[in-house]
C-alpha cells in the first residue's frame, strides 16, 4: 500500500483502534528493542510505557512527523528532542483516569478489609472464630484521605472518597478551583501527611517530583498509615520508604509503580512484609486501553497536517 | 452488686460499650447455646446474629424487660413473641451501613480488577506478560449498577457508585424520594436485572423477601453479571442461583450471606468456580461493631423505664 503513510507500533494497542489504524496507515508492528531499525521511512511512531523515545532513537527515523504515546505520562519521551527535529508529540490525557482512581480504592480495600473465599463448609466454632479474625480495624467512612497531587486522577479520588464518607484533604502546587475540589480541602504538604489515615500519591512524573516523598515526608506520616502509590515510582525515595515501613509494622504500603520497572533484585522495597508490590497495573483496564489506543487518531491528524487534539504540553 | 439489673450478653460486644454496661448492670456472659438457663432473673438480653430469641427462650426469662440486638436485622428475634410478653426489642439501624456499603465495593473489585502482589523481581518478558494477563475487562465507571433494595445501605451504594461514574439504577417496593436517590434512577425489577452489569442485593430480611431472587430473576440477568449479596442468604433461591452460575461461566457471584449460616456440605452453591462464598463479614469492622454494641444504652433505657431511641419496627 504505497499511498498509506508508514506508522510503527511498538507495544500492543486495543483491537478496534489498531484495526482503524491499519485502514489508514501502513502499520509496522515492532517492539521496544528493535524499533530504531524499523523507523526508516516511518512518518508516525506509537508507543506506550516501555519504549524510550530519545535523540538516538529519532536518528533512526528522519521522516518522522509524530510520536504518539498511548497514555498520559510522557516520562519515556524526550519532548524537547522531538520538537527540535520538528516531530510533534501527542498523548491521551484522561484516558486512564477512571481506571487508576478505581485501582487506588481496590488497593485501599486490600489494606483495610481482610476477607477470605471459602471452599468448604465450617463448623459454627470455626466459622465464628474466622469472623472474629476478619474484623477490619477501620473503614473508609470516617477516615481521612490525603491526596498528594490533585490532577485528573486526584480529583476523581476526592469525589469517590467524599462519597464514601471520608474527610478528604489534598495538596497540589497549583491552586485548585472550587469546582475541581469534589469535597476536598487544600492543605500544606505537612498537614496532609500528618493528618491522613490514607495517603495516595497522584502527582505527575515531572523531574522536579523525583524523590519528592523523602525521609522528611515519611517522618510526618502516621504510624498506621495506608500509603498508596499509583503515580510514578520516581516520586518516592525508596530507601527512606523502606526504612519507614520496616520501622512501622502497623503501616502498610501498596506500590503499583517502581523505579526502574521492572524492579530488580536490588530494589530496596523488596522483602518487607507490609510493603506490597504490584506490576504497574493501575491503568490496566480494557476501557482505558481502548481510550489510550485511540491516540492513533491524533497521530494520523498530525501526519495529514491537521491540528491534533492532545499535543504534549510544552517541555 | 444487688442493686444493678442483670443483663445477659450472648455474643461478643466491643470493649468500650461492654465496659459501660458493666458499670450499669450485673453482666452475665453467656452464649447462644446456654442462654436459656442463664436468663433466670435477667431484665435484659443482648444478642447479635446467632442467638435465636423465640417464645421457648423467653420462657426462661420471666423477668425480662428488653432484648437488644446489636445490629439492624431482626430475623433471629421473634418480635411478636417478645411484645406478647411485654418485652421490648431494640436494635441499631444504620450502625453498620457504611461497613456493608464499603464491603460491596471491595467485592466488586475482587470480581473486576485482577491483581497480584509480587515477592520477587521479574524479567521484562515475564513482567510484560503478567501485565497483559491482568488487564481488567471492565471498570465501575461506565458500568450500570443495579441496587435491589434502596434502604440505608442501598442509598450509600448509589452515592458511591455515582461518584465512581457508574449509571445507577435501583428498585424498591417503597417510593424513594429524590433526596435519597443519590444519582440513582428508579426502575422495575425486570429492567434493573436486564440492564445492570453489576447487581447488588440490599433488601431486608422480611419473610416476604424469602427466595425473591428466583429462577425468573436470574433468567433476566446478563450472562456476564457481577452479582453481590451482602443482604441475607434467604432472599436467594440457592438452587436457581447455582444453576444460573453453572450455566453462565462469564458471570460471577460474591455471596457474603447464606441460609443457613454456617452453610453445610449440602449447600447448593458450594463447588462452583464462579461463585465466591464469604463468611458473613460485610458488617465486620471495628467502627460498626462499636456502633452496634452501643445497643446497650437502649437496653438500659428500657430497664430504667425510659423510651428507647431505636425500638424494633412493629412486626
Amino acid at each position: 500500500m504505497p499511498d498509506l503513510p508508514r506508522v510503527v507500533v511498538t507495544e500492543s494497542l486495543a483491537a478496534e483502534p489498531m484495526a482503524w489504524l491499519r485502514q489508514h496507515a501502513d502499520v509496522v508492528e515492532s517492539s521496544p528493542d528493535r524499533v530504531k531499525e524499523d523507523l526508516a521511512g516511518a512518518r508516525g511512531l506509537v508507543v506506550r510505557t516501555y519504549t524510550t523515545v530519545n535523540a538516538d532513537l529519532l536518528d533512526g527515523g528522519p521522516d518522522l512527523n509524530v510520536v504518539g504515546r498511548a497514555g498520559v505520562a510522557l516520562d519515556n519521551v524526550d519532548i524537547g528532542a522531538c520538537r527540535a527535529r520538528g516531530v510533534e508529540v501527542v498523548h491521551t490525557p484522561g484516558a486512564n483516569s477512571d481506571a487508576v482512581a478505581e485501582f487506588v480504592f481496590a488497593l485501599i480495600f486490600d489494606a483495610i478489609r481482610p476477607r477470605v473465599m471459602l471452599d468448604k463448609p465450617l463448623e459454627l466454632g470455626a466459622w465464628s472464630s474466622l469472623r472474629t479474625e476478619l474484623v477490619a480495624s477501620r473503614q473508609i467512612a470516617g477516615s481521612t484521605i490525603g491526596i498528594w497531587g490533585m490532577g485528573r486522577i486526584g480529583t476523581r479520588i476526592a469525589r469517590i472518597g467524599t462519597a464514601f464518607g471520608a474527610t478528604v484533604l489534598f495538596h497540589d502546587i497549583q491552586e485548585i478551583t472550587d469546582d475541581w475540589r469534589n469535597g476536598g480541602t487544600p492543605v500544606s504538604r505537612e498537614e496532609l501527611l500528618e493528618r491522613s489515615d490514607i495517603v495516595t500519591l497522584n502527582m505527575d512524573e515531572r523531574e522536579k517530583n523525583r524523590a519528592l516523598v523523602n525521609a522528611d515526608a515519611f517522618g510526618r506520616m502516621r504510624s498506621d498509615v495506608v500509603f498508596v502509590n499509583c503515580a510514578r515510582g520516581m516520586v518516592i525515595d525508596p530507601v527512606a520508604c523502606a526504612e519507614f515501613f520496616v520501622n512501622h509494622p502497623g503501616a502498610i504500603a501498596l506500590l503499583d509503580v517502581h523505579d526502574p520497572e521492572p524492579f530488580t533484585a536490588t530494589y530496596p522495597l523488596l522483602d518487607i512484609n507490609n510493603v506490597k508490590l504490584l506490576p504497574h497495573i493501575g491503568a490496566a483496564t480494557r476501557p482505558a486501553k481502548i481510550n489510550m489506543s485511540w491516540v492513533v487518531r491524533d497521530v494520523l491528524r498530525v501526519i495529514e497536517g491537521e491540528t491534533p487534539e492532545h499535543p504534549a504540553p510544552l517541555a
